[in-house]
């Protein structure tokens, strides 16, 4: 499918855009969001937990753009690596930052591993009280 | 497999239970080492990079386990998991942040496969220069 | 490994072959099968298993292709998307189908982690009695 | 984390169990929501795309739990393995149907691996024009 | 959905399980079989490649079982590693061979994610002639 | 970022570097060591980890590299499956051993599909002891 661009969008696609460009202070809006235009539904729903979630909360959001290229990275996502680490660093992620963060998730892939292969039960001081 | 306590390992495995014990602090390691004792070559590499990356370095050590908290997740380890999420309550996670992490993994896992079904080309913007 | 076309195909993968074309109705298999042709007894398979349960049966065949799709999406199969999207298309499935399809396949991808993280225990209404 | 009763829920999260009991008829909600609860800012995001997604659209709802099911086991998640089976079968899935599903979602599993393995190209014929 | 013992089973489906019996020389097939027997299509099927892939061939049955015990382990399937650990142990492999399995498997997930976070580009002396 | 080439890199990685290169008798490192050391403490924990562990043990080391061949596709890593056929050629993998491998790989991504969907109990036979 194509990419939908903000001069062909409906209205309602155009409203998404809107917002998202102006809570970003943006001039426009990047790819994921004028692909997933295709289905405008989806569009608005992603955009409105995306918003809340990923903006101010308990978590600062540097943080959060760090789980998410961990977590892009593990899923092998190359769009959501690319777009998150871009979004990391203008949060003030540095390269160092952003190369211990790699050597985290690459130590999480293997020991999640190993604690299957041999299937450790948790240990009960780890048990939700 | 069977675990391995202290009591029941070789020189060269307490060596490795020794330096964990003093270097978090505890009386006795957890399961996943007992486990990992199994194969005493793979404990001591993946004790001595989880002590170095995992220590202080240039992301805070919160910030690191909840990144393994959300890897764990999304390759769905219950083991690894239940230990870095107590890890994280341990270094001041609160239940408002875990939630929050919640949140942000199942989003990325969520608009990583959006990224996947659209095949959105990366950004320029996004692009190493 | 380099694709297997049909004049340089054994007798055994040409028999395969000739399946493939008639019972798709089709001047020529697609690269996938060339290049399973590197392993004729795993191509004699996969195509027996694909062409017994991908045809008639107890769901239709649209919809089997759509469930394709929104595995191949899961794992991130460039390849395996592509081909099935377009059998999809070729079987019925408008641009707003697979839109919808990409949304649901976002959504479990989103919700699976959430039970996940939550280890949410199963109802007692959904176990088989 | 515990789950969220209903009795002991907050104004905003019994605002959306009363619309998900409202909207699927039921006396209660499953126990999926009552953990999201935990995090009222995603249980809305993710009740309100659900609602909207899974609800009347494009794709029939039926084949929508069936992609649900697809995804869930890909995943590995049981609790959305089991969920999304009852909702099929609510729905008018046979067990014939499910069997065949199963069937369908591993001959996926396995010819996306093939395909990766031999890094097979894409058609021409699969391209989007 | 139950499994399916022999004594209730069909004739098609008995038909597997003798042979499974006679292959593998036991006297009963163990649980997977009786699950997938509730599809007897997709049980034909997967009889059919495994007793062809699985046995000799040009990797010996030890190295294939293993692969499959890494696999499993890296999908996190529990019964699958169970049952190829199994058979692997019952064509030769002792407890320390086992053991490296499961630390060569821990590091590919690692090293997986550290070429997939750095994009690493394929050398060409590893690309294929 | 950038991969570092032995001219610019510091003492540290250059350390490494010199063991990979003495230990496999080759006259440079490959494209993943060279980003890899873009993190020198990461660098030295997975060469040391990788150089033990796939060396010498209880495994062939032949057997070790198709192991991290049948991984790698599982996860789709196109530079680790390239890479470790390649180190599983020079071993002496003939293309038929790969193409079984692949075949073993496509079938246990589906039985564990399988296993998952039916939530097979693991046999009594497959417990330990």
């Amino acid at each position: 499918m194509n990419s939908i661009d903000y001069d062909k969008a409906s209205a309602q696609v155009r409203a998404v855009f809107d917002d998202i460009m102006a809570s970003r202070k943006v001039a426009d809006v990047n790819n994921f969001w004028k692909y997933l235009a295709n289905e405008p539904r989806m569009l608005r729903h992603v955009w409105a937990s995306l918003k809340e979630i990923m903006g101010p909360g308990h978590l600062d959001p540097l943080t959060k753009e760090l789980v998410y290229v961990a977590v892009s990275i593990t899923n092998n996502c190359d769009y959501c690596t690319a777009s998150h680490s871009a979004s990391a660093r203008a949060k003030g992620a540095s390269e160092e930052m952003l190369n211990e963060l790699y050597a985290v998730t690459g130590l999480a892939n293997m020991t999640n591993r190993l604690a299957m292969a041999y299937k450790v039960p948790v240990d009960e001081a780890f048990k939700p009280k």
